[in-house]
């Protein structure tokens, strides 16, 4: 009997290759007329993306309503704003041009035009009766980073800046009708961006990874193609930004890491390293990648004594190391540290106190990571589950 | 500079797991309430798949007409049967129950209920002006057999049995609404059909591996990923059909095979094995899976002259061999004598002289071959091109 029970579908229109952005125009004629641009800092403009976004879009005579500024961790304050443009210029369509900040608070705008309520109902925060959207304005997404993989799935991640809460939403409706990915446009990216993106993407893969279901072969050796490709890629786009091959492989392994063709089927419980990280940068104004960068080695290690032939296979499909068995919990720990001195050699932060945290609120990020999610018995959703103990140990080990 | 550029965008919603027949009705019911059903030989009606069918369509009120008996290599001549009984009843939705055979006709009937014209303008067999078609009824597939794909993607192949031509037609419109694949469907398949569907799942991935551009890491290692995995599972499942384990990972093996998730971006130029063999079981009904078998180790030894380096791979990936470099043609033969000795080990002819086909009609094949489908050279797209004297040799190596 197979565990392997799952549905899946995908609608994202896919357009990928160097030169594409040229397109822009003409596929947003197909969905509106009147588009909301979201774009995030400035670097789009000085780059000349922003411009040669524009001229392909007026030149197909699409007239634009811009949304500049969507921060890093981006605030549903942000959101609201973006949604209230949409609504008084009456778009019938929304572009976001930027990495996944500015492709996830885009999202949210998309279905926040069409609500009239509090788009904060939208995120997961441990209401009782969250509303998951069923409309939005066509969304198509333009990432200019490497990372989320928000250009082709249903999820974005928005915080309240009041609350000091990070959570998530899903809905159908929020997948972009199109998502554009011209490699050339990723080129500009900084070292450290580049590194905290290639980690992003890693991440998404070992989550499915190590808290799915077992036994499903396809997408275990998907996601070791993934994180293969992005740990082989991802030095040389650090290392040359213009090595446009480079760039075009770290984009695609970032958009296959979470548009649901390496998770589909996994059966994983939970993203339990996303769901620490997420508490942790509601607090601090640390950069997603990097968080994940911490937080994923110990939780790696606290996770590999009870799953230990997963992280046995990962330590021989990755790093080739021999194992004396399935059950080798010496060998997946030497995997995990291989695993976190690449992190390390890409110039990702591994330890809470790199970035300039200490162990003081601890306890209240464990708390707060389980009061916004938690399964029935009040663990967070992970292989295993993890206890307020088990949070707070995994941070610790991280200081 | 990356060569990686590509459209992507497979709408089909998947359903996977034991037991999900179950749900056929209530799925149905939401595309439709008049159902033309789509099936092939008798031996679902005598394991009981097809009244179980039939009470889940039933209970949810989905009326039943029935188009029973399309043949392996389905023919034009039963497309016409099935599309005038769609006609006739109002249908407005149809259900393929059945193998590769059956969902292939399926589609071509659901577009062409909805055309005026005679159905074979749809198929591509050298005529100037194919009709590509833009409408169809919608289309739920319900495999019982892991092998050709189809359950998830565009694509049909039709033969014609007074010209004696087999070819396809790929349209958006094909493209199921929903493939619901309970892998205890495919648990009566007798092991030479069981491997023969090994062998078409593994051919779907070996042409877009070996006909790609190259330097497409991610979609290389994919490939391998799902031969790895149809090489574990497709004996498991041939020794013992009741492994609901092995038959589940075949199914998932047999869909992502071909529904573009393992191709996209691979820069595929072709599927030669594909057309070589569509010629030859047009003019013998032979099973498509064992036409594969003979023509694809034949074929690989060809374009491992030209493309050495990839097959020396697959020879080192999939098989552990070692390498001298990566143009060690030896080493790269060697894993293509594996590769065709896994076949035969799993009941698969890989000559023609074992399916009593003798060399006489050789340069006939090759000529009809080219007439359906070339290049502006008149060679066949593949890499490298085939020419006619290719085809040939191709084949003479296959007697």
């Amino acid at each position: 009997m197979s565990a392997m029970k799952f549905e899946y579908q995908n609608p994202t229109r896919l357009i990928f290759g160097v030169g594409t952005l040229a397109q822009l125009g003409k596929v947003a004629k197909e969905y509106g007329t009147r588009a909301l641009l979201v774009t995030g800092g400035g670097s789009i403009k000085r780059s000349g993306i922003f411009d040669r976004a524009l001229k392909s879009l007026s030149e197909a005579g699409v007239s634009i309503f811009e949304c500049a500024g969507v921060e890093p961790n981006p605030r549903i304050s942000s959101v609201k704003r973006g949604a209230a443009t949409a609504r008084e210029n009456h778009c019938d369509l929304v572009i976001a041009l930027g990495g996944g900040s500015t492709m996830d608070a885009a999202k949210v705008m998309a279905a926040a035009a069409l609500y009239d309520g509090d788009p904060w109902n939208m995120i997961i925060h441990g209401q009782p009766d969250p509303y998951i959207p069923t409309q939005a304005l066509p969304l198509i997404t333009v990432p200019t980073l490497a990372a989320t993989g928000s250009e082709m799935n249903s999820g974005a991640v928005i915080s309240n800046e009041e609350t000091k809460e990070k959570s998530f939403v899903q809905a159908r409706c929020l997948y972009p009708k199109v998502a554009l990915l011209d490699p050339e446009l990723t080129a500009s990216v900084p070292k450290d961006q580049t590194a905290y993106g290639t980690c992003d993407l890693i991440t998404h893969i070992t989550e499915g990874y190590f808290n799915g279901s077992g036994d499903t072969p396809i997408q275990d050796r998907f996601a070791e193609g993934v994180i293969l490709t992005a740990m082989e890629y991802g030095p040389k786009a650090i290392a040359n930004g213009n090595d446009l091959n480079a760039r075009a492989q770290l984009q695609w392994a970032a958009t296959v890491a979470l548009n649901g063709w390496v998770q589909s089927g996994s059966g994983s419980v939970g993203y339990p390293v996303h769901m620490i990280e997420h508490t942790l940068s509601a607090h601090h104004d640390i950069a997603h990648g990097a968080g994940l960068a911490i937080v994923n080695p110990s939780w790696m290690r606290f996770a590999a004594k009870t799953n230990t032939p997963k992280f046995v296979q990962f330590a021989t499909r990755i790093f080739g190391l021999t194992a004396k068995g399935s059950d080798d919990l010496e060998c997946a720990l030497a995997g995990i540290d291989r695993f976190e001195a690449f992190l390390k050699s890409i110039g990702c932060p591994t330890h809470l106190s790199e970035i300039g945290i200490d162990g003081q609120l601890i306890e209240t990020y464990a708390k707060e990571t389980l009061r916004i999610t938690h399964d029935k018995d009040g663990n967070l959703s992970a292989r295993p589950p993890m206890t307020e103990a088990d949070i707070v140990a995994v941070l610790r080990a991280a200081l």
